[in-house]
């Protein structure tokens, strides 16, 4: 059997996270995705437990407080938490758990989990960011600016993730990802029954 | 440009590691192979500049003394090194510099260059290891129980080693490697030119 493992997936607003880590699901059937609680509200076409949990203010704090979460921030005037759940049964089946989650909770992962692999979605540059925002057509202009700003502020975090992936062309940044999965599943840490074969 | 790096690969005689390399420099123009220097004798066809430099034991020594070698070892009555000529300098045009070498020599290497990927090529199972050792046909019986005896000895060394790949099929672990090769290049602390451009 292949390693379980966790997969951290970050990147501004825009770039294409969502979409990306959907591909790489259709490509790899190992991997999937863990579905965070939130406070903001659906957007058209979303529904509970599929995008996400969604939570009121009341309910999520309880959440906190009975330790429930994994992790979780306040962004944008909303919570965003990872159910711990299932999380840890999915990883010892073997699967590829991914967290799309931001870099403050990236970091508190990475802590709780040393070997997760932690991935950074990026734009090919800052002009086709906006212009991705721009063209969401979901965000008043005040949001898309608050969405730069803090971009701009994640991207400060570049140096603690593991690898980045240019979401330039679909197919072939999630043929990226696709690669990642497999190369980190080969890693002899991941791997202990190898080298108990081999060490006889 | 992509960067360069030094990629350190070892496993027991006869799995197969130089016929791997060498379908691996077909699949991707950037890596190339450092040829190591050795005293021991050339096998038929073997030519000197490809395989190995082949030296005397007087010339070996005299490059240990003057610290032309990276690292260098004395292994079943011949010595084995690498020449730190090309090594750094091929990092920098950004080349994957692949070292063929055994344990010792690749955990030496990782002290001096703390972001080589150390990859271990293993055999599907211990039986078709000897299996192949006896193929070979150009080693003596008594030879080939030397070398299984060191397969043991070096199989301890696999939990300091990044990466395994199981030379089953020559293609498919010839496509493991390259996939090692592209997604380590994708590393965050290997291209700093990236995350200065979203540093802005």
């Amino acid at each position: 059997m292949k390693p379980g493992m966790l997969m951290v997936v970050s990147g501004p607003a825009g770039v294409g996270k969502g979409t990306l880590v959907k591909q790489l699901m259709s490509q790899r059937e190992r991997v999937v995705l863990s579905v965070s609680a939130t406070t903001r509200m659906p957007r058209p076409g979303e529904t509970d437990g599929t995008q996400y949990w969604f939570k009121d203010r009341q309910e999520f704090e309880s959440m906190i407080r009975s330790n429930q979460l994994l992790e979780w921030v306040e962004y944008c005037g909303n919570y965003y938490g990872t159910p711990v759940g299932h999380v840890r049964s999915c990883i010892a089946e073997g699967k590829v758990v991914v967290l799309e989650i931001e870099v403050e909770g990236a970091l508190s992962i990475r802590k709780q989990f040393p070997d997760s692999v932690l991935v950074f979605v990026l734009p090919p540059d800052l002009a086709e960011l906006e212009e991705r925002l721009r063209g969401r057509g979901t965000e008043a202009p005040e949001v898309i600016g608050r969405r730069l700003e803090r971009a701009a502020e994640e991207f400060r975090f570049l140096p603690h993730y593991d690898y980045y992936v240019i979401n330039d062309e679909i197919d072939a940044a999630s043929d990226v990802m696709a690669r990642i999965v497999d190369t980190e599943q080969l890693r002899i840490s991941r791997n202990p029954d190898i080298v108990d074969r081999f060490l006889t």
